[in-house]
């Protein structure tokens, strides 16, 4: 365990392989499993066994270094190759979150600025810039965690959509690392958890996770919140967020919208936690986010139980767009940035 | 079949005992259920063999006649001590619907009218109303879907929530109707179906329906809906209801206010559609509305599977109540009813 203040590790890279929890098996299962190569990797990401978009980057980066760990280099060029098309095929697994892209190009510059390097040395390059990735990961999660604690107050409902807490990252967490910290410091307040259809992630993960750091919490449907928002029972909204572009549009699961829209309907404030690495500033606006739509049979389908007739037509995207104007303020590593977005993130490049 | 338009019958009285569709076993079986005293229908209404307001109205009809159908009464005190028991009894199955009493009641009123018959004129006479709210519902679905089907244009893309179709009725249903009439009609539009958690009935039986009157139609998780209205992909909502107060204010499944949220803040028409059954003149104010909260089993396990960890707490209102700000209009079989509604109901008295 890298920390004390870990409680579990979602991504670990032991002796030449990549262990993972495997998360759709959660709550019901606490089970790891072992990759030793990139179509591996690929599909753990596609399949979700990891998700999360930091969690997500980590993996990735292991992966590269996966693909080219085992390969008998004679050049440079041979290296460089399998590096690069290694990279470019573990960005296909999923579209939508940054943090992918970031970890590996992140690992391609590293390899690219040491090309003098022996191919010996350009794998443990490799390997050290995932192992450092992880690292900071694991830091920022617990930067996040101290800037946003103060922002929870004592008596304070908070609902969270989705699940942005260590699963999602390399153990601690975006959205939920303020609430570790804020627990830690001994306040009292109460969490609730949209259970986040379809794939559950609400229901099967954060409820787990805010078990373990023993965190009242509260199970609600999807549909239940704005009920909730009208009664007064919720105090503020915390996310995750899978890509954040330069105006502050903010790409993050599926649900997110509506609720950031009736957080705003309600004045509740809305808060999204992410690192740096979460940012896209190549893109403008939330519109040019690629939405990643998955099988219908997430919809259709709990536990191999059929939920709908079959043959149906199912719209399922994994993701939607908040506009930044919803947006309260982003819980960054680097600190809260509050509007005007695109003014305020000039200090996070 | 009462009516060539029905495709189905949810609810039948058949020789001396009622037969219900079971609609938990849809869309994966299509299986009735024979009721044959008190206790049972109790028990089919609480447990959501049969569900939807004024399908739960008509159960409870012949439920009391049940109540009193077999007994052998020395006295009219005891026929009517006993019709009496049994329709306080059958009330306490569900407390939101208001369809549930106002069937009642009218059985107690019409048996109460006619103290001078004898006691088995008075069973007569409870059968008889029963079967005439059996097929008043049926005619009320039909005049709504009549009333509401010019609302539905050509190129329409109509979202609902949950079930207000043939299912929720004795066959042709409350929001469904107008879709099914405008359908007749040779209207081309698009449905969006809600799924509605926890209990699904948007993805069993909405699309179940829809499917069986070949209107084209998508299915969604709750938490999409937002995401579509911002895409523009939603002209109009249309729900049904569960009980209805005087200021307009509307209760009905989880996830309505939601959605009426949603569709205000994207400038998109919300309908309900609802007999004059649903509507409670008693009450001034949706406040006053009791809401039933159902067992955390529903949310925490889809068909046995269990779907979060163990032991946590769960909040699993089954309705949730629109105030009458957000509702564009009425659609009863009485005509369209516009705001101001306090006003415009009284011509539903």
């Amino acid at each position: 365990m890298v920390n004390q203040k870990l409680k579990f590790e979602p991504v670990r890279f032991d002796s030449k392989s990549l262990v993972l929890i495997d998360q759709r098996k959660l709550p019901g299962k606490f089970v790891s499993i072992r990759l030793r190569n990139v179509k591996q990797v690929w599909h753990a990401i596609r399949d979700m066994v990891v998700r999360g978009a930091p969690a997500i980057g980590v993996t990735a980066a292991y992966g590269a270094y996966l693909g080219v760990m085992r390969e008998n280099f004679k050049t440079q060029e041979e290296f460089f190759d399998q590096l690069k098309s290694t990279c470019q095929y573990l960005k296909t697994a999923r579209p939508t979150a940054v943090n992918l892209a970031w970890a590996l190009d992140r690992i391609l510059t590293v390899a690219s600025n040491s090309r003098e390097k022996s191919t010996h040395a350009l794998k443990a390059l490799v390997l050290r810039e995932a192992i450092s990735i992880h690292k900071e990961d694991i830091a920022t999660c617990f930067s996040i965690g101290r800037y946003g604690a103060p922002l929870i107050r004592e008596g304070d409902s908070v609902l969270t959509h989705c699940n942005a807490g260590g699963l999602a990252t390399t153990g601690y967490g975006t959205a939920l690392s303020p609430l570790f910290e804020a627990k830690r410091s001994g306040k009292r307040f109460h969490v609730f958890a949209d259970e986040t259809r379809p794939l559950l992630q609400g229901a099967r993960l954060t409820m787990w996770e805010l078990k373990q750091y023993d965190i009242p919490a509260t199970l609600i449907c999807d549909n239940m919140a704005g009920s909730l928002m009208r009664k007064g029972l919720i105090s503020k909204v915390i996310t995750g967020a899978d890509r954040i572009v330069r105006n502050g549009d903010t790409a993050n699961k599926i649900g997110t919208y509506s609720v950031a829209c009736l957080a705003n309907a309600h004045g509740i404030p809305f808060y999204v936690a992410a690192p740096i690495s979460t940012f896209d500033f190549s893109k403008n606006q939330g519109v040019e986010i690629p939405i990643e739509e998955r099988s219908s049979h997430e919809v259709t389908h709990v536990h191999r139980h059929r939920t709908a007739p079959e043959n149906v037509h199912v719209y399922n995207p994994a993701f939607d767009v908040t506009p930044h104007q919803l947006i309260t303020a982003f819980i960054t590593e680097k600190g809260i940035i509050k509007p005007p977005f695109s003014k305020n993130f000039q200090k996070l490049k």
